[in-house]
């Protein structure tokens, strides 16, 4: 991790990145259910699982929004921070030894009409199992200075 | 936990429901840390974040959501999936030793035009601190079966 | 997680409940050694399980005890603390893949003879497996204020 | 941990012996809620507990069990095991910062009637505080082979 | 974490550079017993630790070198792989509330002459305090493709 | 873990022990990247680790260690502590279900010219796995006080 500081004058529209993968393990499972709470039989109980129409335990979305996002965390931007997410969604399950990354494209830069001296940053976020198949997407949105 | 089987007619909007509260806690701050792989220095090194405008160390924005939706796990509806949620926003900080709880209302309950037989069931939840100031708010939004 | 207020003469001898189910994993194990400090080679050592009779890693009772417990941790009621337990005693070893559940019986209800305006319950808890094998047996003892 | 082979013959009622001592921390108290999945208001809401006639966060039972019992595990003795466990009490709580060690004492030794070529040890397992005082009492009873 | 490869040749005698900080918690503490098996009352025990010269509890070596090593793993060199490491001391202890960066400066870099394409390069790492102590010294040694 | 007082004159060249084994977990992995901040591909994604030279998952260098290490950490010598390590080495990676050990001998005993009172001990640590490889060397180096 490293500071790489950006105003927001130098993103582009269609700039894309990717981050390096990570394997999902069970002891990824059993560590979100302990920090969440969440302790439902669709991530925990592989009996039930087996009766369920995916067959096995799947990922909290929780789990994959915090290590998809997590991912993304490489470089610090001291003129950005998180204003917020939208359209956050789970097209398709991950299951314990899936490998997954994300991969980032600016989508929108505008100038942040409410506050002088900001624009706002759209990075649609998709997170990718080893397979290509999108597992998770949403709409990151940054406050980032003007220069 | 236990089972409480609704159908996407049952729910009505306005109604409402409150979680227990957590402490959160340093330890929640390495575990997550750890768990995302985000060790900016905005939520693990104390002397920067004296620095900073917030004077301590503050929550990631996916712990917050982690733990405070986590808290809304308390009955499972075997009739309704999470479809995603929207306009995720954290408002105020979390800093250790905060104690946070859910406050959920429902906002929206629509036939899915999409979707034979499901509804959606928009949940909007307002994650907020022992002063009942919300620090995190989001729309959560179910498919449920009807009846 | 909700509050369900019961006085003591709402206790009826023969009332059952049984929890969700939980699949034990090799994490769990893991977790369990470093937070008890016991990394006893029965637990831990997978070369030296295969010389043993059992032929694999097995549970800390201790864990089969705090997890088969924490099932049950599902309604907080206001009026009843634990005493104490008897007759903690595990039937069968539990192995990395097998999934728990547990079933507790009112077995006793009565007035406390030393306490004024308690009365002691019983719950006989069974934490059973996959197979209905029963791997932990207890009693544990409530007292419950009287209406 | 080292193995020391001990036969019945060799325990005598009255030995005693002393565990190193380990300050309970937040975070067992963390760790704890999220390996058993209990994250009652009583261990994990310092705000609730702030009402409450104890004042302060409570130890789960099952983690000072957890705990007292693994301070125990120091050496192996590949004769014995476990045969359950009686009278399990928590005289006083165990709060944050609290410091605890074991003290057992063997109190029982009798050849057991049903299972031939073994004998019964009942050791008196005390927890007890950095006060002295005793916050969790039971009784380990061991099988233990004859020689 | 991104792949930035460089070859033998590009390693420089006196330079450096300096990782971000990360504040030592009672929590790192607590995991890294439990992940090593060290329960030693110099680092667990409070009470203790009060009688001893330092007052309080202090860091596992072993752990000073994973989270003061793991800080300077931000850019990974697909040249160049860890033959080992020389001279790890640990001048100062880390108590619980410390926050700690490493330093690196490349002290040597020469052909290696048993592994033909390879060059030895030695990176010192200090790891300091928040006051500036070195708490952790070693000699990091690489063995780097030659180009 | 018990204290076994020993002053440097007891320590004799060509003492041998050898400590229990632990089978090396998932789990660990992932518990060891959260710790360290590490998440390196080599150690946390199987689908690139499979088109790498080992084929698998390897451990952190600094797992080995930290592991390795503690296994040995069975008894207190309260006239004994850790100078320094010196030619750590890492002959063979550590794959996910490897059950490792570590075994010590004395290989020098010392006076020490610059510490009056006090010897120093060379420990050569050597972790081997289940077919007796060794997979991580070092020289441990104690300060010890004379009688």
């Amino acid at each position: 991790m490293q500071e790489v500081p950006r105003f927001f004058e130098s993103f582009e529209i269609g700039e894309t990145r990717k981050t390096l993968a990570r394997t999902i393990t069970e002891t990824d499972f059993v560590v979100h259910a302990g920090h969440s709470g969440d302790f439902f039989p669709h991530h925990m109980d592989a009996e039930f699982c087996k009766t369920q129409p995916f067959g096995a335990r799947i990922a909290h979305g929780t789990m994959t929004f915090t290590i998809g996002i997590g991912l993304t965390a490489t470089t610090i931007n001291p003129h950005a921070m998180t204003y917020g997410y939208e359209r956050l969604r789970f097209p398709k399950p991950v299951f314990i030894g899936d490998t997954i990354h994300t991969e980032i494209e600016i989508t929108k830069a505008q100038i942040d009409p409410k506050r002088e001296g900001y624009g706002q940053v759209v990075e649609a976020c998709s997170v990718k199992n080893q397979n290509g198949e999108t597992v998770l997407f949403c709409e990151h949105i940054l406050l980032v200075k003007r220069e």
